[in-house]
């Protein structure tokens, strides 16, 4: 399964007073993973520009080890199951130095007309890079 | 069951270019329910300054409709399971106007020596206050 | 001279690994402030569902004492100049508990239309309400 | 006068419902450049490891274009003054694809032991670093 993988560093204000980093923010990692997985598929436009959005609907994080700051964090993104109007992100995040395991999660997204907020399909042209490195391809 | 219920109202800031709540903001809504909660229960202390602390380890949110900038909202915990080392709290966050469920969502939280990071033993004096609070009380 | 006085308490994700609030995020409180007391004037409406909206141009704080987790802020806001586009707010928390300054700040907002980006006069709903508010009536 | 410049692509979760970066975020870009000056210089385990942290006293920010989703932002910073005890960094901000200069500002921050919070020299270590970019050297 091909997976696509991106660096982060760990900012002071990402962190809390229990000096890691806070389990919020984690989702926001995951966020800016998605946001660079898109540009590197050429498809940035779609992340907020055109008329249909892709708003989150279930979020999930596990945390098992702290992140801390200035830490360098290896974010990878799969995608884990595609279907016609909604796709579902798995992400692990690694620290980059020690090569440990600090969480896994998934983001699930659903193609919803901007303006009206309805679940419409997911626009082919994001479908045909998504499949590219999907294993459970439900679109068809 | 009993539950805990708090207001808040949606921040400019938490908004995003989608002109809705940023999805990684309702952990941060759910967190003040728990930290209000904790205030409720007269045990903010526990919440930063003690030794032990109560890091997540695994968060949840499926979203249902979007909140707005201005929205009030009203935050519903539940002590959902209480173990000896974790408690799981259970938030739905309504919006106070119209009624509607807008997300639901769960935290698990592990107590922790703040020092080691291994877990440890829920301190009875929180275990005695959120038992009030809890229908499955594994505690024991 | 009339200020608007409201209360805030810190969060655990407004602070940082120094266990104090994060500094920008005292922005975020000063401009909560701003949006109660739209609230408290009538016009929450302005602050982002009409036409014209009011961005910052510019923004700054003094920091004289930490704020910390839990504590209790009250936020004092006055309108310290109403010019004909703009709008300077005067800002100054203090903790509640102690009644120490922790810090102090403005900020300057212009009314633009939201579409070109222009500056235009700030709607006279508005102006009638800062006015009563204002010591330096500059906008006639 | 030597500057230290870094890139910063605007996140989603940057952004609010203006369908602009929020105020606030701009001293975060702020900090985002100091902490990777201090990578540059070697010094990152001065910003927050160690007995003496460098907490803000003062944070202005002047701005004049929007930054937007997606934007590829260059900071620049300079160490505008160098004292016994504090420093101020300068920042300009700008979108890297139009060279439009989207915001200025300058932060102070004072060296201060972590566990008194009196103010201390700043550690000769890092003066010794800044002094290569500072113009205006009154650390003698």
């Amino acid at each position: 399964m091909q997976s696509f993988k991106t660096l982060y560093r760990v900012s002071w204000v990402d962190t809390d007073a229990a000096q890691i980093v806070h389990f919020s923010n984690f989702f926001r990692f995951f966020e800016r993973a998605e946001e660079e997985f898109y540009e590197h598929m050429g498809l940035t436009d779609w992340l907020g520009v055109k008329d249909v959005i892709l708003p989150r609907v279930e979020a999930f994080c596990q945390y098992r080890k702290p992140a801390r700051f200035n830490d360098l964090l290896e974010i990878e993104l799969t995608v884990e199951e595609l279907k016609e109007k909604s796709v579902r992100y798995g992400f692990k995040i690694y620290n980059k130095k020690t090569a440990e395991l600090l969480a896994n999660g998934y983001v699930v997204a659903v193609a919803v007309d901007r303006h009206t907020l309805k679940a419409v399909p997911i626009p082919q042209e994001i479908v045909e890079k998504l499949k590219t490195y999907c294993p459970l391809d439900k679109t068809k």
